[in-house]
């Protein structure tokens, strides 16, 4: 579904475990440990950061302040990660972990050390830092009664938040990469569309595209692409409708992410298709695009290392209010890499289903989407979605921006 | 990657629901939450029995005993639940699903019910009713503290394990399908093998086929199949060798799943390469093929609704070592049905690392697997895995099985 087998195994996991000893020392803990039974069905969101395989039995990652890096693994997953070379010590195991993870931690953490802290996936705030099964939390407790490292589980939250939202070189590169696939499709659903596409055929004809291109789904492959056309269309991640066609007066919208060598895009595009005679959108039109992008711009202007989301957020929200539009009712931007929502700290409103992520200053080096749209009365729903990089003192547009209506 | 799309939305996970509710009383709980964030990284591995779609925001799928099924899903989520016509309330929420989640208990679980217990999915034995992260237990518990169901959390193992494990006929149907589809491509590869394809050539060779015929891997695509040839060969879930080629005298082993809507083969074969003027494999290797299938004959005929896994484990176990073979190490069985692995009872060893599955009885309408494999000196790994389906008093094949050792 990924098109990554050309990749060398574990190049881009060395980036990122490389990134990984600076992250402990500033969270000022002892080891971080990644624990994950069989990850056939997904398992901890981090695992793709720093393995390039699967496990069938339970796995412990564990890494060091030092840089040192050890896994233990079921006997027959071992190879698998040998393959990788990334790790310092792999440790077989065939019936219990436990004995095997003491050892390890005996060895990494001095004697002397009081109050340890050993890092682990569980988060409130962010799914992606909260890969650690409640059961695999409880187990790992049991594991450590009764020794000198019992009570020192704390959360490793900050460190896969860093850990995930630095892009390196090579992973924005891959970003760039998808998002010039995501352009080529969104010009050829476009033209397709005309003169009067179903929603589900325009669905059919990108999905399609990204099957012969061996393009992976950003997200689930039953709204991606999300197609809406005119007012009557489902927004949000409504499948598309089959009866619902493009008509003269109306707006296409398209939400679209590729995933191309493990990198993923997220971006939203329209158009306008004339009536006849017509030669421009009608002022609604106009006017739509012109609050959706001013409230991006507001926000992208605001968007640069140590704020926080929330006041990007703000800023766009507070613009389109402005123009007499309703608040949208999502975040303006996520982080976006190996997922479309990449977790972490959010351009979002300080909402309780948002946790703590809106308050976390933002990084440079991080990716995130500027996205929001609104309704222009009889003809559809306008909005737009692009991606911008974190730079030193603000932040780079990934995308080409669509600034004009485009016409069909 | 799964070729599900032309089953009718949402019907498969009618039947399961269906088989919920009893298995609610018979666990004594006042309602199942399963509770998960996005799910576009796979999420708890109990949602493809419930829904049929993915979820971009917090979801909760609440289940009552009197087989009532509300959903509180986020606002551009609840469309794709509607669609699929199962759940009898979808309450869709922006901001907060804590009021709605209070709102829904409230309304299922009486007051004057004293010591509410509500399941929620974690196990610290089985992986498949595992899937809730801890941070998301520590929410749940945050959103019920100061309310009558504070301190009411307890395990859904026992729910999850039964409606998972109790195969409904549609979904043996799609198993046997599956088997048939394994079944053709073992004879492909073994046509293919011939005369000296290389480990890493066969493996690609299968994967193709695969992938025309849009099938499914039924684990990590790097290791399905596993194909090892000769003595040599890393046995496990090591990577094809580009290097090591069939050779007269040795074994061709191959390890193979595929997933066909939905459902999951996972199936053993081998096959030996004769040298010039042999008309029959060497007595180490028939020695070795019937310590294989007499292992698997003692542990078929143990098998029945209210044994224990370990015994029938034990009873292949000694069947192998008394021929003067090593254990195997790992379990003779492991349920199959959505995933290879698909958790809950197991036919195998009470170690550790399995947790207090190999003590949970076994019922009728279980898949399991049967398999184990041994070395036949200076030729390579014999390995057999069958599967069979637990009816009233016994098993029933639904594999054909192997018997002869098959020539090259």
């Amino acid at each position: 579904m990924i098109t990554e087998e050309e990749v060398p195994l574990g190049s881009l996991q060395r980036e990122k475990l490389n990134q990984a000893p600076a992250l402990l020392a500033q969270a000022g803990v002892d080891a971080w440990i990644t624990f994950d039974s069989e990850t056939a069905e997904g398992g901890d969101p981090v695992l793709p950061l720093l393995v390039d395989c699967a496990f069938t039995w339970q796995t412990v990652l564990l890494i060091a302040p030092s840089g040192r890096r050890l896994a233990i693994a079921g006997r027959y997953d071992a190879p698998l990660l040998e393959a990788e070379g990334n790790w310092d010590e792999i440790v077989p195991y065939d019936q219990s972990l436990r004995e095997p993870l003491l050892q390890a931690l005996e060895r990494t953490i001095p004697p002397e050390k009081t109050s340890p802290r050993i890092a682990v996936n569980f988060s409130t705030s962010d799914d992606k830092s909260d890969g650690l099964s409640h059961g695999s939390y409880l187990l790992l407790e049991q594991y450590l009664q009764g020794t000198r490292f019992a009570g020192s589980l704390v959360s490793a939250e900050e460190i896969i938040g860093n850990l995930r939202s630095r892009k390196t070189p090579d992973e924005v590169a891959r970003m760039r990469a998808a998002i010039a696939q995501t352009d080529r499709l969104f010009a050829e659903a476009a033209a397709f569309a005309v003169p009067d596409r179903s929603e589900a055929e325009i669905y059919r004809f990108v999905q399609e595209r990204m099957d012969e291109r061996r393009l992976g789904y950003s997200w689930d492959r039953r709204g991606d692409p999300i197609v809406n056309l005119g007012p009557e269309s489902v927004i949000g991640h409504g499948l598309p409708s089959p009866t619902i066609r493009l008509r003269p007066g109306w707006i296409l919208h398209l939400d679209l992410g590729v995933i191309l060598d493990g990198y993923s895009s997220d971006m939203q595009r329209c158009w306008y298709r004339r009536r006849p005679a017509e030669t421009a959108p009608p002022p609604e039109v106009l006017r739509g695009l012109q609050a959706v992008n001013g409230a991006i711009d507001a926000g992208a202007r605001l968007l640069r290392p140590g704020i926080e989301g929330w006041q990007v957020d703000a800023a766009a929200r507070a613009f389109v209010v402005a123009q007499g539009y309703p608040e949208y009712q999502h975040a303006l931007g996520h982080q976006i890499g190996r997922l479309a929502h990449d977790g972490g700290a959010l351009l979002g409103p300080r909402w309780e289903r948002y946790g703590r992520t809106p308050t976390r200053p933002v990084q440079e080096g991080q990716v995130f989407t500027l996205e929001l749209g609104v309704m222009a009365e009889g003809c559809g729903f306008i909005g737009i979605e692009e991606m911008v990089r974190v730079t030193r003192s603000g932040c780079e547009w990934l995308t080409e921006r669509q600034r004009e209506m485009w016409l069909l």
